[in-house]
């Protein structure tokens, strides 16, 4: 065991944090009030490599492993969690295409995706089915050299602002095994963007309904196989749940940063008000279970690198539990500063609202307390 | 004991929920995403008496109780937090005018206030001055036949809409004896408003720093005598506590409802959510802690009706407890909406915002825990 | 609405007090060191009425309501948890025959078990059975002018130094209707007492299995009907219920008391403990909690006592709050201590023995949740 | 960072796991029961090496790494919890005498206490002193060849039944610079024991209160110079918080794995528990903040190892978290019992007993978040 970074890890890091407090941080707050996209950060991340951190080298990523993109991604979202999640995504359908991309799609996204000139968005959810993925409806008819695409998919995070949407849709019949998986280019004739869903936060992207009204597509548009589809989503989803949690983790660290330097300024009753030994405790409970998630964040990482037998089940508990963390931190953080915490003028209102959809997103965490649960009843041996 | 609500409150309440439903609920949206401050529906609720409830029928008050006006607030909380929250300011200002305004600026004020014509706001903090109100700077100098106003308040409900200020300034020396109480015409000379702060909820209600700069005020408008300020700060805030506490309430067992509402429809993995026996348990501890803090808002009331030794102590106990069970119950009612509890198509993240601010009003829970603390240790036969 | 306690209620309460302080406290950790059942000290609660609060005073009882007991038994369990505990059952047992018996069944123990010259015993659950007392297998076979029981029970306060047992016999069959209940002489033939349960706590009374093996019973032992037994059983559970709570709450506050002394008493790195902040926060919200937890339960017995329709919720949810925050202040108390609350010599970790049961006691606290989640599911305009 | 264990690491993992699991497992529950200090057992731990795990192989050690130690303890703590905890305590002693002794000292104890053949026990926590170490008033005063002790110690496990007592005391003046310690025989003329004391669990390890009545020992028997008493103790401490904080671990991990057996086995309503999802969540939170709990703890170790400038900051924050969340899944999993929990004839219930006190020893949790918030606050550039 080792709980060090390597001096790779913490040059990525060093690199990552000062490009987001140079790119990110000092413009978050107005991307939130503006319901700013900001397309033109995420090309300048693109340019350091972040925006295909785990695409193979082959492809003209980095190649790098999912503990090292969390601890790039966690420095990120330091500076602004909502463009930070909304790049974890792209890097996520980057990866997808790169890996199981014919070598037209391959050639026509991967370069493209990677500088961060453009960007894909991951169309998985549906309408009213949540967490049940197996039982999507978006249908993918085969016709001459392609498919047609119809259905309709919900709170996709960029969408009718990014270049090229992942798609999951049916080929097959009812069940997992009746999935596939698409990159289809994000200005097919048919495709209908809704208006942008208005949110209580991650206001840097935006997030749309989008229907498929009989999409052609070519054939090559395909990932992988027919019926490969699930598998590939369920792959997807660890990394994902890992991306999620890291942003809650970075956005913690940078709320418990900023309540910890109120404290040593703010006065009360005539002192400081960390001099208020309940409030000293209130920081050091923020601080310890922040380490804590941390961890649960990079272990799982680990095991999701190392191929572990229970990645899965280590991923879903990272997320669970770091997404809490996360917001019960920022959400401390609020509280300390009174009310300067409730209003824009100071960040920790935005970092509440931001990271509240991460105990949602990808699965929510009564989703990840299912998975986890199903597996310690599972198996009396299981290592956990 | 007895724990059911007379006829008269049960009236009360009928016809406050009947209100809020028809002339709160159906804006409410629209008004937090607008920040429109609602005066036409203040002043609807001044014909029902909901401005002047605890003000004396001597001064076109409706008399009631602390506790008959809690159970109203609840309902028209369940309406608009906002809306109600500014109501009950408006009714502690009032009735500090009707109390102990000199007659020519009852004569003045109380029809119009109680009438909800006009409105009042309540300026009591400064800047940097937080919870320490006995430290307050604001000055008010004697000079012929009247004061002079110069000083600086802030987090101000209302201000800039509304038509009278009840103003805590110094007139004498350091300490809480030095502070008086004044009803200042929020058009007078030399008050200068700040901008509207933007909030992370309370957006139904613009709030704003008022600047007294030389202004002058006649001393008619000196509630009380000199000196008697502090006092009646504290005798308010008591009351402003179990309002507070009571907008939590409300608005949590609004949130409550539709969770449950929610359950019964939604579905996934082919069956109601309802089923599910985790959410089943989590709607439980919401509704089960959501009637315990009820009830201490409601025995607070009345120990403060009943001018009971501690009754400071049972308000800031209602306070800490019901503003954090609101809290906790409405981020529980998002998280079983799942991603539709973050979007504003749904009430439940506004309810989370416009909560979260009564945590930190009338002095944040953590003085509540000061004064609980202090209160119970200064006596071993305390019946707490 | 009215919080304040009658005249009758606190002389009650008076009473109570100083005969806990009299006649349990002095003892309490001699009889859990010593697993002694103080019968004496039962039979003088009998002298003052203590054994037959809200037995019909037709019966000899004092025909108090649900919540005049709860005041009373809240002030004995200051004195010793477990005794009252026990209490609580003889009361209930001693209620079910005065209310259902048959005149020769009265006659024959309602006088001495009101006086505690007797005591009785209550055998609802079974060996693997739990809360799903519909289920129970124990068998009531109608013979010749009786019955002969067969069967087991687990878990029986009292069992072995009893004198009558109130036992859940099936007479009929599946489920609840066929369900019955006796009165049974503890030193029927066929009766076998298994050894004492060691247990966490609760060690001043004894817990026995109980194995009826052909038990013959006269007819006259039926209480009520054949087939009432179930909803005797659903009566007796809320005010069980209510009990129980109550016995939390006593204990919680005997428990705050002692931390309350004891941190104006100890110093630490040269002041008293109560000096330290984080400390008084903690006292503030274990007193707050408790205040809570008190209303609930007197709220739930009131319910009971004027037979509110949704009183079978409110008894839960009160159960379920008030024997959690019992737990939790005491465990909080034994934390405050530090070391000291380890060990004997203080009653710290005693009361975290005892009341760590109520949560288990008269269905768990996750059975609560399943009572309160499903009633609230049942019906969107239930008032709760 | 790598989240695995070495080969060698799993080798002492699997023998501590199997020496624990057929030397003390079997017998945990009797030892409680009779309070019985299991010698013979802990010798035979001394023949596996686990008496001198992080001694110096110079004297006989092991040698191995804290995070070596911490995996090996937790598996024993997993057969009992006490004897490993008095197990820790022995091997700190062993290694403060191997560590810092003179030649005659190490000579004369280190063989036979790594052996296991002799006990050692560590006396520092004086009456009334909690976790104030640096105001001890144990008096070790200068004479001839040697110094003369006065004072008590108090909360001292092992005491009267070890062989060997390694004692802080105060050679010099006031503060943290005049202390010293002293490896003193423990049955040294004027060293008096007291009665064991009674306590709600560790009751396989007699505490005792030791007092030091003009006890004479030789100038040798000195551990380093005079005046380090306090660093060492201060070194001391932060390997004893992580071996406390392990055998919360390996507790908590043994009460979740009967609770996931028990889940399977028991039946209600006609299925087994383990169906009903809100057990399955408990279960799944539980393994969570363990599996959070055991990263903590290994990181602290193992910063502790390459003397992390921050070490003693991660220790209390290991300590803290992993105490807090070995009590909490010790006492769900008691809850998942139901009434079986609380009787002697499962193992749940002693769990708790003995897992509360690691909550108070070794600095309480409040200690630890002073000394965490302490930390956080005096340095903005904390990686913490």
């Amino acid at each position: 065991m080792n709980f060090d970074l390597s001096d790779d890890q913490l040059a990525f890091e060093e690199t990552a944090r000062q490009f987001a407090m140079q790119e990110f941080a000092p413009h978050a707050a107005q991307w939130d009030r503006d319901h700013h996209f900001p397309v033109e950060a995420i090309k300048k991340a693109g340019e350091l490599g972040f925006c295909g951190l785990y695409t193979p080298e082959s492809e003209g990523g980095l190649g790098l492993s999912r503990l090292d993109a969390s601890i790039i991604f966690e420095q990120l979202s330091m500076g602004c969690t909502t463009t930070t999640a909304m790049l974890t995504i792209h890097n996520m359908a980057t990866w997808m295409i790169a890996t199981w991309g014919q070598e037209a799609t391959k050639k026509q996204w991967c370069e493209v995706l990677v500088s961060g000139e453009k960007l894909a968005s991951y169309c998985l959810t549906e309408p009213g089915a949540g967490s049940d993925a197996a039982s999507l409806k978006t249908k993918a008819t085969p016709v001459d050299n392609g498919y047609v695409l119809n259905g309709a998919k919900v709170f996709i995070s960029g969408a009718g602002s990014t270049d090229v949407l992942v798609v999951m849709a049916r080929t097959g019949g009812d069940g997992p095994k009746g999935i596939s998986a698409f990159a289809v280019p994000a200005d097919a004739d048919g495709i209908i963007y809704g208006k942008a869903e208005e949110k209580m936060g991650w206001n840097a992207q935006p997030t749309r309904m989008i229907t498929f009204d009989n999409v052609k597509i070519d054939a090559s548009c395909r990932l992988g196989d027919e019926g490969q589809g699930f598998k590939m989503a369920m792959q997807g989803v660890d990394g994902g749940r890992i991306n999620i949690a890291t942003c809650s983790i970075g956005t913690a660290q940078q709320a418990l940063n900023v309540a910890r330097q109120y404290l040593t300024e703010r006065e009360q009753f005539g002192n400081p008000i960390a001099t208020f030994q309940a409030l000293q405790f209130k920081l050091a409970d923020m601080a310890t279970e922040l380490v804590a998630a941390r961890q649960m964040v990079r272990m799982a990482a680990s095991k999701l690198d190392s191929k572990h037998a229970d990645s899965s089940t280590y991923c879903a508990m990272a997320k669970r539990f770091a997404t809490d963390v996360g917001f019960k931190v920022c959400n401390d953080a609020l509280q300390l500063h009174g009310g300067y915490g409730y209003i824009k003028e100071y960040p920790l209102e935005r970092h509440v609202r931001d990271v509240r959809v991460h105990q949602i997103l990808e699965g929510t965490n009564e989703i990840m307390r299912v998975i986890i649960g199903r597996r310690l009843l599972s198996d009396e041996n299981s290592v956990l």
